[in-house]
């Protein structure tokens, strides 16, 4: 059984402030946070549980699982031995800073160094609100198509990293790599995106290079 | 070129109340509605590309495309020559019943004895608003997993029929359609399951049969 906490949004002064001095925090414990958004069903459970297996007995990672209901992702975390807490947003479509720290206040941390806020799976919402994470994370799954950028740019804007995960099923669906990269960099040119399929490994060391980068430069600059 | 209009929330008396008159409203026109609710890239308008085809000489369809951004899907539709609007959300996550006239206030209604909204991709936030449609449907693609009536009950809660799409890429995903139908029954025992591919056309004549019988209710009931 996962432990399952009700979050609620309250009302804070600024969120801005308030996932400002979350961040500072969290970087002060040596956690290193990333906010991990997408649409439903893009493949953000299989992606985490491939990240941590890449990890292993490099850094010790933590997810703090999102929902609106279910506790279905967190049990599959626990499953593999990952350190986890399943929030229930109580019906939000997104997460901000002070419901993150609800979360984090009843999660055990001291072992955590990578921690990941799988966000609710929503391409629209979370990307208004910071959660104080220290990186932004999307994933575009193949199956959704390569128009999505122009769908839904606040969220490719304010990515720090675009997974295009589930490679693996590209011979099945139109989606062209080329195209979805370049409506990427015209919305956000700083932005770096890692094709990977999670099931088959393909792709998945350059993510994990940048990983561990944005880690150390996070605790060193 | 397609229209593109901007729609605006804007502050109305109740939107439950302004449903019930659009609805009403519509009826009166001879025009059945229906508001189609999904995650991004679940397939809706080749859903309603396919729908089109097989409306043809039987019903005159309509979509008011509701976006974020871009007019990708109206063009698609227009270009099948199908009468559509773009509507462009001002960063709006859903679409409420006021929106939902002001798309109505610039489209041309004439010809359309069905009218689809093609509301934004998204599976919580719409859920939330009556659009003054006759019936709601989502879409549930096979890609996005058979856990998701476990994770957004709302929105499965509040269909009167959910699409289960891309039933052709079946065979590359880890998706149980007897688990997923379950798990929707369960939430709503009512609500009608349509598995399909728009792309091969398989399922589609049971979707079609059940369009036609809604839209025959709503005007002799």
């Amino acid at each position: 059984m996962v432990k399952i906490i009700k979050i609620q949004q309250r009302i804070t002064s600024s969120n801005d402030t308030e996932a400002e001095k979350l961040r500072m925090e969290l970087r002060d414990r040596g956690i290193f946070a990333l906010n991990l958004m997408s649409s439903p069903g893009s493949g953000k459970s299989t992606f985490l549980k491939a990240t941590a297996k890449q990890l292993k007995n490099r850094a010790r990672m933590g997810v703090l699982e999102a929902d609106i209901d279910s506790a279905v992702d967190a049990e599959a975390m626990a499953k593999e031995g990952i350190t986890t807490l399943q929030l229930h947003t109580d019906g939000m479509c997104h997460v901000d800073a002070d419901m993150m720290r609800q979360g984090l206040e009843e999660m055990d941390l001291e072992d955590v160094e990578i921690l990941f806020l799988e966000n609710v799976g929503n391409l629209i919402c979370p990307a208004e609100f910071d959660t104080g994470c220290h990186k932004n994370v999307m994933i575009l799954s193949v199956p959704e198509g390569d128009d999505k950028p122009l769908k839904y740019p606040l969220m490719f804007s304010t990515s720090d990293a675009v997974i295009i995960s589930k490679l693996d099923s590209l011979p099945y669906f139109d989606f062209s790599l080329e195209r979805a990269e370049e409506r990427i960099m015209r919305l956000n040119p700083k932005c770096r995106i890692f094709p990977l399929s999670a099931k088959t490994g393909e792709g998945m060391s350059g993510w994990i290079e940048w990983l561990m980068e944005e880690r150390d430069r996070c605790f060193h600059d």
